[in-house]
């Protein structure tokens, strides 16, 4: 069995944003030279997600005013955990609803994908270094 | 290790459906042959679910109520989304709340399950015919 | 390819609640001897959830506060599924949102973990005897 490891960095200079890693992703499998096992993708920090949708500009606006109604911003008081000094309790629960990590299909070398499958990166507290793990194994 | 890859075909005659998929993924099981390892099952869509939870059809309408509260499918024009023509923005906002995947252990030959534990396939956006992905490694 | 299968066992005395389970995980770990590979831990039961944030009780407070918006425990008569003489209708919806299961990746024998996640068992219906189930295959 193969298996391969890496860190993806990402820093989004807003508090929220998306970002399309399904390249990296792609390059990290091609490293690793796995043609049949699993892909893991996960973030490291508990408020941000790896989450699999379509690449496009309104539904990646829908997500960000439907995570604001789900789990407001503010006021930052509402949030218990925001007593802790942090003011993104939001984030932890908005990471909630979009997921901590993806597993793909490796088949023949390839991420195993149906037609619009995309893999993203979902930042809710950003404005600073944050990483993503890649773990694949396989054969 | 041991690989196996098959989809599954679906067509959901409404809009909206859920689909006891566990006999299927058994199927696949037994034709993998593997004793020992993880089996991924995903939708191969952006507007469809993979699930575990019971097989119980009041629990089924209750998950329908919930998501049209929580992602309502109309008015169409509330998500940007639909703006490309699409009338599915609601379908990408439930499956992301049902998830998009599922990862099973496989111990002894058998999926390794808990009483209530079925496998559901749930669409969103449906009238048309839509992938699920098994694959299994293991030995 | 070595695997491992291991249950852990829970009796939440309230009717919901979350215990950290990275310990007990990581014991696992430890008896399986995989050094590179996958580690699945999953609710065996479909009232109940494992996931991935951070140990901070005024977090929790906040999960507990939002799940009971999101998917209130009464009225009882507002899901079918209590027709059927249960009271956890709430608990299913409540555990879909949490999430069933994570996958964690192994790297060097250790849990591949971001520095402040921890593996938390989430119980929606307790006050009774229910179960995690941890996979561990690799190398």
């Amino acid at each position: 069995m193969k298996s391969y490891r890496k860190e993806l960095w990402f820093n989004v200079p807003a508090r929220r944003g998306f970002i399309n890693i399904t390249a990296q992703v792609n390059e990290c499998l091609r490293e690793s030279r796995v043609k049949e096992g699993l892909c893991l993708v996960n973030a490291m920090h508990i408020t941000a997600s790896v989450f699999i949708n379509d690449d496009e500009s309104g539904l990646h606006a829908d997500f960000e005013v439907w995570l604001e109604e789900l789990a407001p911003h503010e006021p930052i008081s509402q949030y218990r955990h925001n007593l802790t000094g942090e003011d993104n309790g939001d984030a932890h629960l908005k990471r909630t609803i979009m997921g901590r990590e993806v597993v793909v299909a490796i088949t023949g070398g390839d991420l195993d994908f149906g037609p619009w499958e995309q893999i993203f990166y979902g930042e809710f507290d950003g404005r600073r270094r944050k990483r993503v793990l890649v773990k694949i194994i396989g054969d």
